[in-house]
């Protein structure tokens, strides 16, 4: 479970003061790449739909206006040392011509796309040898038909854009429904059969534009509600599916020329490991890096744009776990709980500074320690009491 | 070398969302508060003097004016719960009289005086029965002649107010220096022997408003040309010397009220613990704390001043240390040299995005692992990689 990091020797010119990062999205993986910028001397600016995105609000310089416009996107560009991003939702096609015209962007818009289009994504994966699950793209119902006659039904059919937490996956459970999802998704579906899962797990790996690589320990993530609710690192499997898992992920971070932090999702099944999904950039499951490991993701994205050596992937604590903070049903704020969840002893609370809303990620809170089950339990508890649920 | 806690029970009252926290300077302190302000979703405004200041340059909310001003602070106090300050240059009279208006202080203006006027401080810590050395008020050359014929020449005279960083400390030879010096500072000096220092400590403790107590491990601080150079954590001295000096330490918060962070420098003669100052803020030798504790010093800060529980103080690791990174004679720029630092594994770099000048504090390394030696050796050679001082 160590961590594979290849030392590049300091031979990049010396960087231009002060080092200006452009990203694309001010969520809460801008506003924590903020956070980790500041002590590294560089100034993040981002492009923000508007002033009351948390990257904003904790301070990240902005501009105010949309990754759909080549416009904005190239304004950016031009003020920045290397544009990077907080999400996938950025056309292809404005990132192809801004690499054109000379901007430097990390992932470059090729890698990018593996995250942004999961068809595409799936069969550059599939030809490149890597695990993927049975897949097609249909077009028609026949094409649906055909697949699941194959591979019985439900099946799963994917938006292959634009998807994220549970949008855009559905479960097909029958022809007619097919037909209804075909007429809603221009361009058709990624089809996917439903697979026995017995465990997903995530790799973060970092790859910097100097080409060298980082992984950090693989982590087992627990969804619910189609949506990640909890972290856990080391992920509890055997050192030989770990060991797969980070090779796998390492490869993937070479074959499609990743800069910067890469997650890679895998579902464990009975055929063993299969890949899911993956995330050109900071990631949910790598907020745990931030008290968990000796370089936070955040961090370490930077140091890879930038060409920096990176940092060590190994965790500070034999047990690591995040819970995320979901806003609940009644709109409650979880800051105005922050009194009673740090009566949790020793949590690490991450609010996102986010208008709370159902089923909102608002935060995360990480614990460390000795014992899986303890460090959980109190992860939980702390996260529970921000979300309002207190004790009767 | 446990950490001491004292758990308050959560009866605190809902807090208004977002809190507000107003702190007098905008300096280094003030940029990592707001670092860590940013995950507990309080948000920062610090009275800067220009838009340059660190904090600013951080993304806190800012009102650009001068703590010697009663209606600047005034204004910042209206706006926020609570005050605080990243330095002591603020006039005491000026905190009394917002304190009177009904502003919520934290630190409260007579605690932040035994760090604003060391000659109160001796008196009040003397009389309190802490082991503070010799000292007399001198506001004649006679007064100067009458301490030096109990203590010997040469000795060290101290302006009660202002200073830092040895600036407003001088070593007296004689009479006539002592003229020199007594007409520059008005109200007199602060005189002293010159000590046998066997060794510099410091303890940092957090008190809250709740009354809540906290003691990190001490530290040893270890000085060059007037400024703190180097932090080693734990202290290597004996057990029962560090439990006098964090028991003494809690004390000090106890007695004066403390809110907030409090350090403590100490002394190490051969008489035993001499209390040296206080500063009633987050201190450079608590820098350590951010990857070295569980607990930053500026995330408990904000937690004492908030009445929020505080964090545990245990150090993550067996040896922890922190260099500063000062502004060399060439004006060189440490962020040109972050990827030759980086090139040491497993560094925290903090940089304070300020204008490099000579002696200037520009940012600092902390390094941990199990062995101190080679641990307080990293530190340095990623310090002295940012000062630019390169291998032949």
């Amino acid at each position: 479970m160590s961590a594979v990091v290849y030392r590049r020797p300091p031979d990049a010119p010396p960087t231009p003061v002060p080092v200006r990062v452009g990203m694309v999205g001010a969520g809460q993986l801008a506003q924590m790449t903020h956070q980790a910028a500041i002590g590294l001397g560089v100034e993040l600016h981002v492009l923000a739909a508007s002033l009351d995105e948390p990257a904003v609000r904790a301070g990240a310089r902005a501009t105010v206006g949309s990754p759909a416009s080549l416009e904005d996107l190239r304004a950016l560009a031009a003020s920045c040392t290397v544009l990077t991003f907080d999400h996938e939702r950025v056309d292809p096609g404005h990132l192809r011509t801004l690499a054109a015209e000379g901007a430097l962007l990390a992932p470059g818009a090729p890698a990018k796309l593996m995250a942004q289009d999961k068809l595409h994504a799936r069969r550059a994966l599939a030809d490149a040898g890597f695990p993927v699950p049975p897949f097609a793209h249909a077009e028609t119902v026949a094409d649906i038909e055909r697949f699941a006659a194959r591979h019985g039904w439900p099946l799963i059919a994917k938006a292959p854009r634009g998807g994220y937490d549970g949008r855009g996956v559905w479960t097909v459970d029958g022809p007619a429904e097919g037909a209804r999802i075909l007429e809603a998704v221009p361009g058709g579906l990624l089809l996917e059969p439903r697979l026995w899962i017995e465990r997903e797990l995530a790799v973060l790996v970092a790859r910097s534009s100097a080409g060298e690589l980082a992984a950090y320990p693989v982590v087992e993530t627990v969804q619910q509600d189609a949506m990640c609710r909890e972290i856990i690192a080391p992920a509890p499997i055997d050192d030989a599916v770990a060991t797969e898992a980070r090779t796998m992920a390492l490869a993937i971070a070479e074959r499609i020329g990743a800069v910067g932090v890469l997650a890679v999702e895998l579902f464990v099944t009975p055929d063993g490991l299969v890949l899911n999904e993956l995330a050109l950039r900071p990631h949910n499951s790598g907020h745990f890096t931030i008290e968990g490991a000796v370089t936070s993701q955040f961090e370490q994205h930077l140091r890879a744009i930038l060409g920096w050596p990176l940092g060590p992937c190994e965790l500070r604590a034999p047990a690591v776990a995040t819970v995320n903070v979901i806003g609940q049903d009644d709109g409650g704020d979880p800051r105005l709980h922050m009194a009673w969840a740090l009566t949790v002893p020793d949590v690490h609370v991450h609010l996102y500074d986010k208008q709370p809303a159902p089923g909102r990620k608002l935060g995360h809170v990480t614990a460390y320690g000795d014992v899986p089950r303890e460090v959980r339990a109190r992860a939980a508890r702390a996260a529970a009491l921000l979300e309002g649920r207190r004790p009767a």
